[in-house]
């Protein structure tokens, strides 16, 4: 036994061929949580139905206590209130966040953690102000390279004890839809979303857009944190160094029609005509082509994509199916203009991230 | 094989030794939540920490469209719109409610079903008028013995479609406290807590605080629907006709101290004088004593109560710790004022409902 660390903090691993999802898998399923599907149907996700995923505990904040630093690499260092940040000017953009560990535990063998299935996401209106003008005023310096944004929440992770933490790229946190956002579907950003401010980084994996925001830190040389450094990473074994994960790969969810099993979920409908609709979106470029298959992927055609509401927004699709009896299990894929597809197989990866195999649904037709 | 139903229904049925949570337990601990232990801070849960439990789908409602209709053994029925219901006498009442299936994940054997741990509950304020003025201005025949509450959401459930029902007895939907309500916390019904109009049955477990509230049925006969007679009842054998779930026994929550691994939850925290803090409530009377254990249960010495803030809502509580260092498992039990006490090993049942055995939370101090 080695330090307190290493006693409560378990390595990462790979759960055996069959094993079932632990205590421990189940008390972060207990906490966190996806949004119910059937929540598709809303363009904006309403409060308490989007996704969340908090690494340690909601941190209590005063906002009348509450200094956003902004340091490092920078002619003026700043320190700003929160009426200092909404006295500045304000955005809202429409943003479909995901986790980037969403359709983990569909994964064989699984990565034992956060046990997503494919309801890691939400998409809301998010609020604020533009970083970039933050910086601007503090004055970035040419040597800069990323930007480290520091959240209040602590704890242990890998034996690793943190403030989270996650570096960006310096021409990413420079975009101008990057914002520190305050507001949430044009209301106070609720506790587990980052009140009293959290970074918006459209386009980026959930772990980008951190919340309980205070530091942000210009630095000249590349972030080494926990957050970028260890975790998320694509990687195939414990020794490999893996790639990072940035961007939401494209992926489309199929509202459930018909009604649910309370238990397997599994969908009951009733033959005929069936108007299939559901969501689809990418970080990299707007979701090109949506398509769908009733028959586990043997067959595809496409959906009719509705209009993309704003740049990292989820779109609608619809699907008009003739539905025959029997059990069929529903399948749909989305592809983005730069190119990406989601695979039908998954595309396994130790940590179980940034993976968007195609949604399994299961429905009985009578 | 027989029909559609038993095909996407499983039986009722309890895991083997040893056997890990599956897939379709997880895709419920995805899709519903419990309240993230830190958020027991907050004497009013925000909205979106509350826990959630869906049997079927959350429905979507058209709040213009919507009518409730009182029925049955009534002198005059009525069907009411969301502005005949606003135009009435309205109250406020801050109501603690409980899934009862909290704690069945932590039950050995593990009954199979939603995989709870401890953390199904939540308080808030909820605003609306009384059910029994309602009743009143129906006149209720004085043959009538239970009354029935239909949602508007619809599933299968061990095998029987069903829409969402469930009887109370009538004295209890005739308290002066039970509320057809359409606001929470001050704010509209969220989709996901009933809007429009949900009930709520102070003390009771949630299986009773009716969702999208869509019918009110006065009966001369106790209801037997499936929700009732089926399910959320104490049986120790498939066979057993059991007793039914009524209101909520005594529990207390401690606010887990330090700060969390990731992954086991397990805290962390430093040695010397540590505030434990937590909740305690009741749906049988007020709660009268909190005892806390930091040696798993060897000794209990009692927690200092705050005020009991409205008679079914959660009290608060305060003890000392001197924390040594080492591994401690801390626990925490209640006692209401009427002589309910939280046992401190499981009180087993088949479905794992009304089950409050005490907490337990694993601390490291260093």
């Amino acid at each position: 036994m080695g330090t307190v660390e290493d006693w409560v903090s378990a390595p990462a691993r790979v759960a055996e061929p069959g094993e079932g999802v632990s205590v421990d898998e189940l008390r972060l399923a207990a906490r966190n949580h996806g949004l119910p599907l059937e929540a598709l149907r809303y363009d904006v996700t309403p409060a308490g139905l989007h996704y969340l995923l908090t690494h340690y505990d909601i941190p209590a904040l005063d906002p009348a206590g509450w200094r956003l630093t902004v340091s490092g690499a920078v002619a003026r260092p700043l320190s700003l209130s929160l009426d200092d940040l909404r006295a500045r000017p304000r955005v809202t953009h429409r943003v479909t966040l995901e986790c980037a560990g969403n359709g983990r535990a569909r994964l064989s063998p699984r990565p034992v953690s956060q046990p997503w299935l494919d309801e890691a996401v939400g998409t809301a209106e998010w609020s604020g102000t533009p970083l970039a003008a933050v910086l601007a005023e503090a004055g970035v310096a040419p040597s800069a390279v990323d930007v480290a944004f520091t959240g209040a929440d602590r704890g242990l992770e890998r034996g690793v004890e943190q403030t989270y933490q996650r570096g960006l790229p310096l021409a990413e946190a420079l975009r101008d839809d990057v914002l520190l956002a305050d507001e949430m579907n044009g209301g106070p950003l609720p506790p587990q979303h980052g009140a009293p401010v959290r970074l918006i980084v459209p386009g980026w994996y959930g772990m980008a857009h951190v919340k309980w925001l205070v530091g942000v830190d210009v630095l000249e040389s590349a972030f080494d944190g926990f957050q970028n450094v260890t975790a998320y990473r694509v990687k195939q074994s414990a020794d490999d160094p893996g790639e990072p994960v940035t961007r939401i790969l494209p992926r489309a969810l199929i509202q459930p029609p018909g009604v649910p099993d309370f238990q397997s979920r599994v969908r009951v409908l009733d033959s005929g005509v069936v108007e299939l609709t559901g969501r689809a979106w990418s970080g990299w470029a707007p979701v090109e082509s949506v398509e769908v298959s009733t028959d586990d992927g043997g067959t595809w055609r496409p959906a009719e994509l509705g209009p993309q509401p704003a740049p990292y927004a989820w779109r609608s699709w619809r699907f008009e199916w003739t539905a025959h009896p029997g059990r069929h299990e529903l399948r749909a894929r989305a592809r983005d203009a730069a190119g990406h597809e989601q695979p039908v197989d998954q595309a396994w990866n130790r940590q179980g991230v940034a993976n968007n195999h195609a949604q399994q649904l299961t429905v009985v037709v009578r």
